[in-house]
């Protein structure tokens, strides 16, 4: 799709940076710095990579201006190119936000729908829910009873949403996203289990985004809970009264156990999980795949997993990992004897 | 949202329980034990916490009749007090149901729909579909050709089956949820793979409960099939012709692959994944992240995975993995001089 | 549901297969070679199990040339029966194609839907988005502005397309798939994370098939590409600017990171993870749960994980793997000792 075309004065205007070159410069779409031409803008984030400045082609770079010397193009001069080029891009999206107003096809039960917000085709907004100023329900999503959608929301296409989910302002949802089902409470008894209705709700802050096709289920007694600036990534899994702190970020596909506490400006790589109950403080980080079997208060990098072989070299060595126990007492016994 | 608020009286009554106090007494809500206030109920599962009694305000309790000394409120008797817990959630679920009908804007091709069942809004029920007595598909649901779903069945809000899935009586779908796509089925050949229709169905039990975003394959020939009573948390994928036993439990995000037969009453903890064309029996515990490699026949609690260390020290232990069996040589060897 | 009966005489025209037995022999339905009866079609695809055909009570059976003498009744001769096999699943398959045509309930805002395309009930096409020759759009899916669906593509129920993402002709996607959603893109700042806009779009090939909720987001600056022939089972996530070569099969859940780029002919078992940024290259097999950590260059077969054990024995050995670097430290001492 066509970008949206920005002079080289506008964007350093928009940006709120100064510049070198020609301000009526025209940049007709952001592109990677190895790949850009001369009507394109890109960027180097990383000084380590100044070496391919050298070969760079672009119509005008976003760059630190320790680096004015190395390039002799226009320019963009930021102290953080890389969050200048983030701000870039949301200037260079050209889509257009959906038009105010309700599509006739959407089934709409509430009377707290503002009236600058866009409801998509084939939505359904149950009866009692609030949608705030300039918010996005597209199409196909179903906002459940007593819902609170805040202020510029973007609900992408077929999301659900059950009933009592509350959404703090400019919180995004994209497809395939179900919040506020059913936490998995069940009561073991002599004829299976019996189901315990989750009567909490969701709570979810602004700034948020979820990505696709996540479920955050609801409470049990209380309610499942997001923090202001969290980032989750597609296909993430919340399980009933969790709750995460404020600009915590997870990639794809982390699933995190009932009850478990995660603290603020947390960083989990793809696919970590949690167990239950457990407590994270602030400021950890866990790498990729790590399963989180324990609480952990103080901040730092944790990992768990073995690593990649040859499958032959693999399958040769974890069959050791039954004895490795054995393997200790062994070496152990042989320094006692040594020792004599 | 607000519960649907109960009288002590009444609790007991539809509980079934003996109970000491004001039966008229007006419980608002139920409430975790530390958190409950004056007006609202709560319930002490495990008698290891009973010391917390002495500063609980709830207005009523459910506990064991051994500890009806330790604590002076109002109460509910129950031997199970987790278990009368669960029923009591569902006194106080504020949810009405849907009302019975078709919505207007729904697109019911088939004319086998209980005329107590209510269709939501923008469903699709395919041709020769039957929707028993008191089931609710919710807005947006497409259900396919010729399913069969049973009695009071509750499909929550875009959920998609495909043709020829049934549903046993009571069971749960939530939201997102996919039941009877393809199976991963192809035959490589020398111009890449060829598709294997998948020409099984899906036949799921009575009083099952399925998580959001949960898939489940139909069969390639025969039908995946899930027994009675099992409960599936969000996230979960069943691969084509999976036979799951009644009451087996899943928590989130576990991985079933083809062919793979569960045995009754087993218990998942989150995301174990069992590889395909294996068996496990009845009674089988297995912990989070739990990779099934092999058949399980002794009932009893499996693991595997490694543990969570700082990831310096995770690094350093991980990179000696694909030297373990080289290091069990070397013991034998240290063992066999010594010896000597 | 009940399968579309062929005769074996059809069957071998429609295969190009030469058979021995009765032309006018109608049979049912396809079965598995241990469960088929005499009105069943079934297939011997492993000469390992040749003992089979001894109790097989078929009908009639797909087989070997070699194996003409080891079974008396009916057949069709196939060099390859698992490849025939799979062909004749689409001629017993008994479901029909929707109809060509626009359902009255769908919301088209493009004039690029050609008139042998079927759009289901409550779809919504986006403007400028082209639905090719043949194509099928199932009831609730959604596609974006100006995406390009090529001829006699098959998009199931409550898929969810973004805008700028095109499909190759014969492409197939199940439900709850969501295509082109946001790439994870945030840079962190003092004031937490400000997005990058994704700019990118997603190119799918011919002959694709994705399965059940699986989310590919669309790339940040170019786009994310899935090449010809490529199957992707249920749930899997793509991550942003992920390049796949054509005909890599990844088995369900299987998770690939930012940028990594995955050769041709590749086969994943279940829920492989792969990090970001590194490059795969053609004909690498994973097996199931594999954290692929770093670049593969040459063919073969790579694992990683524990192996499973009863709990105990499980906690026992791997509480001693933060301690391994140590073991290997204190045999290097026995040995020096020894030898001293």
């Amino acid at each position: 799709m066509v970008q949206r075309a920005q002079t080289l004065g506008d964007l350093a205007r928009e940006l709120g940076l100064s510049f070198r070159g020609d301000a009526a410069r025209v940049l007709q779409s952001i592109a990677p710095l190895t790949a850009a031409n001369e009507q394109q803008l890109s960027f180097l984030a990383n000084p380590k990579f100044k070496a391919q400045l050298a070969d760079c082609s672009a119509g005008a770079l976003i760059i630190h201006p320790d680096l004015a010397e190395q390039w002799a193009g226009d320019c963009l001069f930021a102290d953080n190119p890389y969050l200048a080029y983030a701000s870039a891009t949301a200037l260079f999206d050209p889509l257009d936000k959906p038009r105010a107003g309700i599509h006739p096809s959407a089934v709409v039960l509430s009377d707290k729908i503002h009236k600058t917000a866009s409801i998509g085709a084939n939505c359904v907004i149950e009866e009692g829910a609030e949608i705030g100023e300039g918010a996005v329900i597209s199409h196909g999503t179903v906002v459940g009873r007593e819902c609170r959608i805040g202020a510029f929301c973007y609900l992408h296409a077929n999301v659900t949403l059950y009933h009592d989910v509350w959404l703090g302002r400019e919180t995004v949802l994209h497809s395939g996203v179900v919040i506020g089902g059913d936490g998995f409470g069940f009561a073991p008894g002599k004829n299976g289990w019996t189901k315990i209705h989750q009567l909490g709700g969701v709570r979810i802050g602004e700034r948020v985004e979820i990505g696709a096709a996540s479920t955050i289920d609801r409470g049990a007694l209380e309610h499942t809970t997001i923090g202001n600036g969290v980032i989750l990534d597609d296909q993430t899994h919340i399980a009933h009264n969790v709750v995460i702190g404020d600009n915590t970020a997870m990639a794809g596909c982390c699933q995190v156990a009932g009850s478990a506490v995660i603290g603020k400006n947390c960083t989990f790589a793809g696919n970590v999980g949690v167990v239950g109950h457990i407590t994270i403080c602030d400021g950890v980080h866990f790498t990729a795949r790590t399963v989180v079997s324990k609480s952990v208060d103080t901040p730092g990098t944790y990992s768990s997993g073995s690593v990649m072989m040859e499958s032959g070299q693999w399958r040769k060595n974890t069959a050791r990992l039954p004895r490795l126990d054995e393997l200790f007492r062994r070496v152990m016994a042989l320094e006692k004897k040594q020792k004599d």
